[in-house]
Order: C-alpha cells, then structure tokens, then sequence
C-alpha cells in the first residue's frame, strides 16, 4: 500500500466542512467519491485541519493509502478532472507508510480576513468577514502579539469536539506567530484596506482562531484594553472570550512538517 | 424627475447579463425590481455596456430617472440591503436631465483575464480563463498594440446584435489603449501568472473584445503572425477572427464621462 500526500485547496461555501457526514456535501465526501471512481477502493482520506463549514482552505494537506498504481502527477489529474472546480488538488508525492497528514504537522497557518471598506466587492463577500465600524488598530495588533508563546487556550476553546486533536487531551496550545497584518488591497476593482490575522502554531482546539479574532474584534471596539488579553487566558473560562466570529473570514493557509524527514520523493510546489 | 447615476459592480455568474428578459435573472431586471420596491415606481435603468452572460463588471455606470426624495447615499445603502451579495451598489450622484450613462460615454476599459497556472485556484475559476498550454507572450503582446486606433472592426463583429451602440451604424471604433500584462499573482493562495488583456475604447461591438482575445491567443499558438494581424482586420470578414473566447475571463473595468459637465454633484468615490 502506497501512502499519499497532496495539497489541495478548496472554496468552503459549498460545503458543510471537511469532515464526512452522512446526507452532508463535505470536502473529505467529495474527495473519496472521487478517488473510489479512480481506484474502486473506498479508503478514508486525512486531513492535516478538519476545518468547520464555510471555512476556506489555500494549502490544505491531505494523505490516504492506496493501490493503486497511477503515478502522483496523474492522480492529481484524474482528481482535478472528477472534482467540482471549487476543490484543487496540487502536488503531490508519495510518503514514508506511517506519515498522517494531521499527527506529524508540526505546523498550521490560518489567516482570518476583515474587510473594511464601506462596500464588499461582489467577488469577496463569500471569502472575507465585513466589517466596516471604527476599530483600533493598534490595540488590535498589540493584543495579537500577546497570544504569541505557550498558553492554557481553555477560554477559546469551543464548547464541543475538538478541530485539530483528538489525541490531545490537554487545552495548552504553542502560538509560534500572532500578528493583525493591515493590507491595502487596491486592485482595479476595489480600493480598501483588509486586515489579516495570522496565526501559526502547532495545532489548535475546534473554533480557537476564530474566538481569537472575536476577542480582538472586542478590544478593537474598545471593550477591554489590549493588556486584559492576558488575564482572559489565565481565567479559563469558555464563557470570557469574545465571540466566535463566522467561518467565511478563515482560510488554513498552509502546514509545515519536518522536512524532508516523511518524503520518500521530492517535493511538489508546496 | 432628478437623474442619478451610480457606479455598481457585479458578479456575472449568477446573472444572463444585464439586460432584462422575461422569465431570466438579469442584472438590470434585479436592479429595476429593488427600485421598484423602493420608490414604487418601474423605471428603465440604462448601463454603460451591456454586458452578455457570464460576464463581470468591476465598474459599470448606470442611470435612472426618479421621482425618490431620497439622498442617493441613502438610496445606495437601501440598494445594498437588498440587492443579493454578487450586485453591489458604490458611488452615486445626482445628474443633468439629459446625462445617458451609454451615449455620454467617452471611454470604456475592459479586461480579458488569462490564468496560466497549471492549477486554477478554486477562488478564481470563475473570474479567470484558464489556458496553461504553451503561447508566446511576446508575439500576443505585440498584435495586441496594433488594436490601437481607428480602424473598421468588422472582422470582430457578433453576427448579430451590438453590445454597445445601437445608434451607432458603422463598424469602425477607435481604440485609445490595447496592451497584454503580465501579472505576477503570488498572494498566500497560489504563485502563477496571469495575462491581462486590457483594451480601451470609446464603444465596442457586441463579442468584439471577447474576438480579439481569440485572435490574439490563435496568434500566441503561433497559428498566424502579429503582422497578419492588420490584415485580418483589413478584409472586414466576420468568418476569419479567431473564436470567441468564453464570457467568464471578461470585465469591464470603468467606464469615462467628459468629467465634470454632466455633474450637478461632486463625484464620489468613482
């Protein structure tokens, strides 16, 4: 048995999140369909992030097992060629037998985008939370850094399930980069500013980015001073955090694993 | 009656272009049943360019005539509330009687988008044409300044309708810009290249841009000359462009006025 690894990117409106369920349109769904049509084997694909409904994957990383014999590049054709346009499959490589796209990740990205402008263009509205009311920059940004470092996340963990780890039993997560980036985004069709939180860290708990943003949303409102960030985490209290913005804003940018420790081939434009 | 011109963009996707048909989902159909709802009065709303099916536009100009007491910064919240996400209203002014968002025109830009990736991300396919197969830049970019000035499009004439001017008898347009970019587009999504067929013009003939990117891509495939180019527009023979390429890599950007004579208003944002 062959283990595969490929990126993939994915529009998350049309679907109700990665994680099969019956009756549901899923992205892991769609994907198996499509490789069972391929191989006429039904295996379970993984996920380096089981993101929720609405929320939009750039380089998501997936694995599965399989016999068959096509060669990666051909696959990825066959998938692209089967799959609805809004899942992409890019590179992909064949990996060591025992590589799990979600246990070896030793990093994620996520980025959650705020659309500022008065207007949202037609073209964005699916892929970017609007927010046009007066928030502080500033205060924003500086209580970004501040989640930055090893911290017991309990306050913005969601109240069920857990997105990243089932294996982990413990609420203390390691944010390597926080940072609420402001981007001017003057294309032809629009002159107005987005800002992007970005986060980076080995693994997160179900809804955490985006109970992140929506307590840096209150500190931007002015509801709390940026330096009260740190005693909302101490706390640990589901209940303090701010609210858990909606899914259309967060997009899982990209996973890191130790390379090329899993690789058995080069690597794709990953 | 005050005159009021706004500048709105939309996602062509949804819509079976701008003009209004029975029993169809049209851009102007939509805008005149949520004037409708507003004012309680069924007025002709005029565009810039009539756009076809599939088609997108960034900034498209478009006038009415009403007898609404409202402020049109008030009429252009009310038309975003209820207007769906993929028609958004921007600036709008108030206008002289006798101002007619088409006839009034003195410049139109439209763009032809080319996605060259061998991958379309799943947030572009419908923005984009996808052709990743081999075209020389060089030789497209070439023929497409030849486009520049006055000369009789017939070769590039619909064999029926015209896009822009009924009034307008004859098929010669006088092109003002016609130039091939190369847009480097490494956003956090994808790095691949983009082609940028940008064409400006006072009108232009129903399928006209869609034929000249059809041409010029026969002639990136190296299947005619840049220099053939001139003669192709010379024999005036509607069967000899190259095809139409598809509606979806089409918009159209913005439209000029002879700024400031038809304002009663300063300008907004536009």
């Amino acid at each position: 048995m062959r283990n595969l690894k490929f990126t993939i990117a994915y529009d998350g409106t049309d679907f109700n999140g990665w994680q099969a369920q019956p009756g549901q349109t899923t992205v892991q769904g769609t994907l198996a369909d499509v490789l069972e049509k391929l191989t006429q084997q039904r295996v379970v694909i993984y996920a380096a992030g089981r993101t929720d409904a609405g929320v939009h994957a750039a380089g998501q990383v997936v694995n599965f097992r399989t016999q068959s014999p096509l060669a990666t590049e051909e696959l990825q054709r066959a998938f692209n060629a089967l799959l609805p346009p809004s899942i992409r499959v890019n590179a992909g490589e064949e990996v060591s037998p025992n590589f799990h796209s979600r246990w070896d990740a030793v990093a994620k990205t996520y980025r959650y985008r705020i659309f500022r402008g008065r207007v949202v263009p037609p073209f964005l509205w699916k892929y970017v939370q609007h927010d046009p009311q007066e928030l502080d920059f500033e205060a924003m940004a500086e209580a970004a850094c501040l989640f930055t470092g090893e911290h017991d996340f309990t306050t913005f963990a969601a109240s069920t399930g857990s997105e990243e780890d089932d294996r982990e039993r413990t609420t203390t997560r390691t944010i390597y980069r926080s940072e609420l980036l402001r981007i001017q985004s003057a294309n032809s069709f629009h002159a107005a500013e987005e800002w992007s939180y970005v986060v980076r860290g080995r693994s997160f708990m179900r809804h955490m980015v985006r109970k992140m943003v929506g307590t840096l949303v209150e500190i931007g409102r002015g509801k709390m001073a940026p330096a009260d960030l740190m005693k909302l985490i101490a706390l640990r209290d589901r209940s303090k955090s701010g609210p858990t913005m909606p899914p259309h804003g967060l997009w899982l940018e990209n996973v890191e694993y130790p390379d090329p420790a899993n690789s058995l081939a080069p690597c794709g434009n990953q």
